[in-house]
């Protein structure tokens, strides 16, 4: 259970209610994730917070959704977060990644995990720069 | 300075040579990156690791190389691994991304690695699962 | 199950015992907490570590109580440490924190997770020093 | 030098110059932090940033601005943020804290991640819960 | 339930097969672990994964085996990773650690990681360098 | 520059004076490191902290210097704290650790931070248990 509780669609005011409905529609799902339910326990912060989110991933840029979908990914698994480390499986799987393509994605975690504490914990020095 | 030295290839033993010329050679780069010249401190970490480097980033998979540097930036900046981030910045701006793109995509390593915390810190259930 | 066990009340020596009873009065816990019951299992550990926690925690200092349960559970929060997190959010709970005060205090959580890798991860130079 | 370029007063575009005022108005400053100049290469997360920034950390809310400037604080040094380190101690400073309030600030910071990591490395169980 | 399939022995092709026996042999073990069953989703991952463990942690070097199982404890205990937590406590309790020597095992890991923070966030200088 | 002021001999009272005398003789140094000058700030923090280090790191246990050394590093390795990096790689080398015995141990490092993260980012189930 939750430190707080989740603000369900039935007892959401005017303003949280509006952003559930464009949650929902966006993600085209039937209900809205728990993420979003804690966050509306601060009405402004889920306000602002979804429409930042839909500037950085729903908008069109310059790198595609897929690929914004394997950054949550590989953030979530170095951070250990469970939450997100099964959502953007989801989605990834949704958008055709099957076991295969995961795993591979998860080898570059590991390998880059590893390298980046090795290089701090031996204190080397950058020699390729952008 | 490292906290060890860096095996130059001028005193690499004839393993550890034939090694560095195959890093030199498939990164088409004309000289040893640090990170391989601490490692090779131990001869055999070294081998083992570079197979393991071009098993993992180097050899077709179901992800293209492109989407492998991504997620070595957005481990390395979750990891403030200067090192890291360095280099790959450097591959992916040679890659083709300009600032418009390394900035969308850490504006999607900022906004998983708040909401990471937000939701381990409020122990929020999974309700989207794979 | 901890990997430890836990040294219950009924078989500590003296001295943890001492620790121990200190322990309860000083929360105003019927029970000694499991982690300090962890720690037992090395008793000058236990003593130097509840000695600590008194100068750092409970002793009046610039800082009053509120403020350092809050940084306790930003902390835990941002290492996803489930027992702390647990821990804090209650005692900020029975100091009168609701959901609304909890959710805003994780709000800034997520926000300075996000700069912080955003800022490690584009190597931004400081500009606001104290 | 940061990876990416700053996004200069002088260089911005209507909108991105339009945060930009805000900015410097809201923090009094003559200046825009470098946060800022590097988020600006994407002017719609840089409004949405700004405007989430506002209602988490500048709008009235139940944890006053001090309290706020010590979770950034907590949580920058958790992540061993530099930037964000500077300009949290910095604000802390100019609000009254003085070394003995920073180094108390630092002490709970000290106990809590060394905590978490015991607690999570012997696995062991809540037994307090909100 | 992982995301992705365990690849079960009864499944697993040749190669994969080939390295699940020396697995098997090498750990004493009537079963493979789970980490390796999920790195088999891509074999040469796996092969490659293998050999570097064999030349890390089996091969005899300068470290003898009880340190380096020490040292995978104390790295998986401050990234709380459950997983490797408890199959490193297994190792080690094999090896004769009873539960004064895990507790003390990890009062240096709470020690460092507190201290670890404590210099970060102050931004204290080197005066001991190697 | 640190964020707060070394607390020099010269400056100390009394009771952080005596601690300062233990530090040196402790140690065998003719200088107290900056860790405790920044620490001693807080002088009750001070006091604490030592006598725990002492109980910790110090009096004799069940796990020798060298190896809580060992430690040490790989923990401040995983964090990137550079401080205690240079410190215990300078306290290794002092008990005879060489460049390949240092290398050794980030071997090991770089291996289970990139373990941790892979059976993490796959929600692996847990199959050796202590």
């Amino acid at each position: 259970m939750a430190t707080v509780k989740y603000v369900e669609e039935a007892d959401a005011g005017p303003e949280v209610k509006e952003v559930y409905d464009d949650i929902k529609k966006t993600f085209g799902l039937p209900f809205v994730p728990n993420l979003f339910k804690v966050i509306a326990n601060h009405p402004a912060y889920l306000e602002t917070t979804w429409a930042r989110h839909k500037a950085i991933m729903v908008e069109p840029g310059k790198l595609d959704r897929k690929t914004k979908e394997v950054i949550a990914l590989a953030v979530s698994a170095t951070n250990n977060c469970e939450y997100c480390i099964n959502a953007h499986t989801a989605a990834l799987k949704h958008m055709g990644f099957d076991d295969e393509a995961i795993t591979e994605l998860m080898a570059v975690v590991d390998e880059f995990n590893g390298f980046n504490k090795l290089l701090d914990g031996l204190l080397v020095e950058s020699d390729l720069k952008p």
